[in-house]
Order: C-alpha cells, then structure tokens, then sequence
C-alpha cells in the first residue's frame, strides 16, 4: 500500500486517467479514459509490487490469468485484429499491464503505441456503454 | 509453424533483429540486436500462436515464468531500474515479449519504448559479453 499511488488509493488519483471496471481474483481493471484504441483497459496487480519477477509462481499464474481473461473480453466485445499488452511504470511501482486493442489499419497499427495519444475522450454515457460491454463479457 | 514466421524459421529472419540465446522450457530467448536499452531481449513462444488468449492456463503460466526468469537474470546481469515488458506483433503473429532494461534517467526513462530505436548496435565481442552475463544469471 502506497499513499501517493493510484492503483493503490484510487478514487481522484485514478480519475485522472481511469475508470473502474471491476475487480477480478488478481486485479483491478481499469476503462482507459483516452479511446484511440476503443476498448483499451488497464489491468492492475491488487497488491503494490512493482514488477512481475517480484511476484511467486502462483501470483503470477493468477494475475496473468485475469490478464487473458479481460483480453478475452476485449475481443469478444469489439473484435479487434490483435491486443497489444504493455507494462512500463519506471516511475510508479505498481505492476499494471495496458491492454490496447489495435484495429487494422487503423490508428498505430503495426507498431507499438503511445501511454497516452491524448486524442479521444468519451461522454459518460459513451464511456458506460464501453464499460458495459466488456462487463458483460467478463460476466460480472 | 509459419514458413514467413521468424520465430518458426530461425536463422536469417532472426538474424536480421536477434541473435539467440537459449531456448527455456515454453520458450526461445533472442537478444535484441539494438541495444539502447543494455540488455533488451525477446522472449517468444515455442509454439506458433498469435496472442496469450490462445494459451491454455498451464501454458500461459509456464510462458511467464520463463518471462520472469529471464528478467530475473536482466535485472540480475544488469542492475536496471525496471524492466518494461511489451506484446504488440499486429501483423507478425507469434506471440513474443520486448523485455526492456530502463536506467534511471537515460533513453526512454519514465515512458514507453520504441520498437526498435535503430541508434545502438554492438561488436560481435560486446554481443557475446551481453549473451554470457545473461546465461550465466540464466544458469544455462
């Protein structure tokens, strides 16, 4: 637990750059405010660890399981041609994967893609209809 | 298997970005011949499968250990701050992980990482160096 760290004290400091979507066994999941990649979440670690060589097996096993889960999700609900995944976080230390739809052709297709483009922002009712359908692929 | 897959081939697909390492239980390991980052490596999976979501829970599991056990040893060889880890492969679809070494204040630090920078190339004298500090933290 970290006091100055989003993913650890959420509320305003994930507001900034996300939504909650839910939690799952590992994780927390996060909408990504900035939609160039419609459907772009993040998936953080419950705890506040900073890397996942610092995690055990089992840990590991579970968080990447909720990973490939929201991943799952993600392509059921709007179809894109590959998820990228990232994590970076050199400064803040809690383990979170950016998962990042990519549709071909379309914007930074074949390459990596920005922490934050800074292009797409939705109403709140665009944002909740987002959230409701990877919800309901997740099941939750 | 893929005919056009680097990953499947080997040899002088690999050879134009990679120069292998070793291969690990679920894995093949290649250093990334652009070394910005002093120990970049791609961790890419046995099997020619596009993304996680196409692995089955145990697979995915012994996937990430390997992933871990070779940052593990970067972290080891190299003192980094942080390894970043990347997916993206939108057209290429042979799942494989950029692991990124970044030090503190110096390229890319704080943000994401290029695919490929195309600035830092190495003699085969230094690439060996690179390749032998990894296995022998690898034990291999």
């Amino acid at each position: 637990m970290d006091n100055n760290c989003a993913y650890c004290m959420e509320g305003s400091l994930v507001e900034q750059f996300g939504i909650k979507i839910c939690e799952l066994p590992a994780s927390k999941v996060y909408l990504f405010k900035e939609q160039s990649h419609k459907g772009r979440v993040i998936v953080a670690h419950k705890k506040h660890v900073g890397e996942l060589v610092e995690l055990s097996p089992e840990e590991r096993g579970a968080f990447f399981e909720d990973v490939a889960r929201v991943a799952s999700a993600i392509h059921a609900a709007f179809h894109p041609a590959k998820v990228n995944y990232g994590a970076y976080g050199d400064t803040g230390r809690h383990m979170h994967f950016h998962l990042v739809p990519k549709y071909t052709d379309e914007f930074e297709w074949a390459g990596t893609f920005a922490m934050n483009p800074d292009k797409v922002y939705l109403t709140e009712a665009e944002y909740a209809e987002v959230i409701a359908a990877i919800k309901k692929e997740l099941g939750v």
